[in-house]
């Protein structure tokens, strides 16, 4: 193998594709990147065999290889190297590097030790813009569950079902909370053939791991994302790059019966207000329920934010808002990481909390983008 | 009390004095920052029994008092208080705060109960420009020593018997390296009395703690710094604040012995070419010792950095040097931790890289900071 290649293009693979995390240390070749010269270009992959990442690079392949080489070594040793040409060259198991004066040999392991990753041939079920997808991901992340007793919501619930009508919903939820975002592809984005390449996999779950690694790699540009899913398997392709991973197994829980549909109370709220009120008044929870009190007196025109313990003191922060509905007291528990969580996700200026009564789960939206919702179960006192 | 002041003012308070770190855990109320209304101002004071910080607040004082408040959660609170005024108000143990919407009670305890920090009544010795003093504590610090074997070099030697020609010298080792930076001082800003005040402290110990609150502390401002020693004392007064730490007792090692006065070889070499190849070799050395190879072939115009492990690989860098007098074979490993340390303290483009033979010690200088001198001992084979 003989390769040449900018220092720059070889960092930005290796930013990509260096960064999953090896779980099994049984298979120290996990460790290592595959790089093979394909096409004209070099390909980087790695996989932890649940998740693989793949990157291609343009540049001169001067003769074809394939080896692996210890990631975060190769990554540590890129991103310190000048600006300007990289030349690679594979001796046996050693790659040489050459860039301005540094010579550099670094010892490799057999490609052919390095697990495959999975092909997938069939044809992409939709397309869908990288920034909106990277959004709409980031929305249902904090909410997904990490019980490994309930293996079936430690991912993304993504819901098929709504192609025909163009719409693809994320689901995730530990089960004192829940987000749900809905994307809107375009008419053309989507497969003719849909049903028929998905077949049974109509609804999917995408592990929490897989949607972290797309959001950090997905661009804010208007670059489309090609999905595709096959056998128990799903791969997205942008740009250079394509993430493909294992779904998870298993029945996601009926959720939609939890989000309720009428509310006697909605307020509207704004957002930094309520964001810091209840940052500043968790400092003034209770440690063993991380709880703070959400208080309306009945025909008040304030949301009071408070908390008290006997050790530490008390807050109390009264955020003016408008009330649709019926006016009477309130007087819920919520846990301030998931309050904070859902409103981190709401765009806009505004919140709107929607509330039946206080044992009851609340939800957050936002007229800016109705295509998110955040529902929490209040705590118990 | 009560006192009215603005919530940065308060905020740039806590970030000052609540930083110390309080290694005394008998001790819970050294957790708590002490607050007290002193000449129409606020107080702000922490201390570890090491160091002590004050730091003074503009404001209105209504009516007199003190009290202590856990520090981290004071910090915290006010670090997310919106900005504009704050009240504190003291009710028994209680402070009470009000700021915007927002009504906190915090639980103290008892001034009285808060230990002293020494006064000191002594003139300053000498002031000098905050800027430069936080550079030159800045390029000591790495080579302080961590051993608490040998207790007096855990500091920095501050060498005051020089005034009379306005220079103070700052010095740090761990016996495998050391830094050397004097301060000019201006001749009005040394008091002419400073024989007479010092008595036999005309050379101290200044803890490592000491020294990285005060940088962590000092702007880069034309600001004057006074500094003021005292039976075992030393205080740093400055803007706002001020800082007292006890000194460390002790003889510091008398270190003009190794630094060398005459050498064989002096090579000029780009610093950064020199940093990042530092850098890349290190990838390659042996985690045992930490080394790299500076290898120079007699009449050769080219410095090679070098190393190489059998399991790893290997690098090889050459950076073209500019050499003064023998141009003769050398080949000396060092702690590229070590190395890299002096380097980034070194000012301007250029380092100057000063030999003897492969097993003495070699110095690093500038040409255009001629005050900073750092020297290294290479490692053995």
């Amino acid at each position: 193998m003989k390769f040449i290649c900018t220092q720059e293009n070889l960092n930005k693979a290796l930013n990509v594709v260096g960064k999953i995390i090896n779980k099994n240390s049984t298979l120290p070749i996990l460790n290592n990147v595959l790089l093979k010269t394909e096409k004209g270009r070099l390909k980087l992959s790695s996989t932890n065999l649940e998740i693989g990442i793949n990157y291609l690079i343009g540049g001169k392949v001067e003769s074809e290889g394939e080896i692996t080489i210890p990631t975060k070594l190769f990554h540590n040793f890129v991103s310190n190297l000048p600006a300007g040409n990289v030349e690679i060259k594979l001796r046996e198991d050693v790659l040489s590097v050459k860039c301005n004066g540094y010579k550099t040999n670094i010892k490799g392991l057999d490609a052919k030790e390095y697990p495959l990753t999975p092909k997938i041939d069939v044809k992409p079920i939709f397309k869908i813009n990288s920034f909106i997808l990277k959004k709409a991901l980031s929305q249902v992340i904090p909410a997904i569950s990490s019980s490994e007793s309930r293996i079936e919501i430690t991912g993304v619930f993504m819901d098929l079902s709504n192609l025909d009508k163009n719409i693809v919903t994320l689901v995730s939820t530990d089960s004192y909370r829940l987000a749900e975002s809905f994307i809107n592809i375009d008419k053309d984005s989507v497969n003719k053939d849909y049903k028929d390449i998905l077949g049974n996999a109509i609804s999917i779950i995408i592990p929490k791991d897989t949607i972290v690694e797309l959001v950090r790699n997905l661009d804010d540009q208007e670059d489309d994302v090609e999905v595709i899913i096959s056998e128990g398997q799903i791969l997205f392709n942008f740009g250079n790059a394509n993430i493909i991973s294992r779904l998870i197994e298993g029945k996601y829980p009926d959720y939609k019966q939890i989000i309720p549909n009428d509310f006697k109370t909605i307020i509207n709220i704004d957002k930094n207000e309520i964001i810091k009120a209840t940052k500043i008044t968790s400092l003034f929870s209770d440690i063993s329920n991380n709880s703070i009190e959400l208080k309306l007196m009945a025909g008040s025109k304030n949301l009071e934010i408070t908390s008290e313990t006997n050790n530490l003191g008390s807050n109390n922060t009264k955020i003016a808002v408008q009330i649709e509905g019926d006016n009477k007291d309130i007087n819920m528990l919520h846990n301030y990481k998931s309050l904070i969580d859902g409103l981190n996700n709401i765009s806009g200026d505004k919140v709107i909390l929607k509330i039946n009564d206080d044992n009851s789960p609340m939800v957050l939206t936002s007229d800016v983008d109705k295509n998110y919702t955040y529902i929490i179960m209040p705590t118990r006192a």
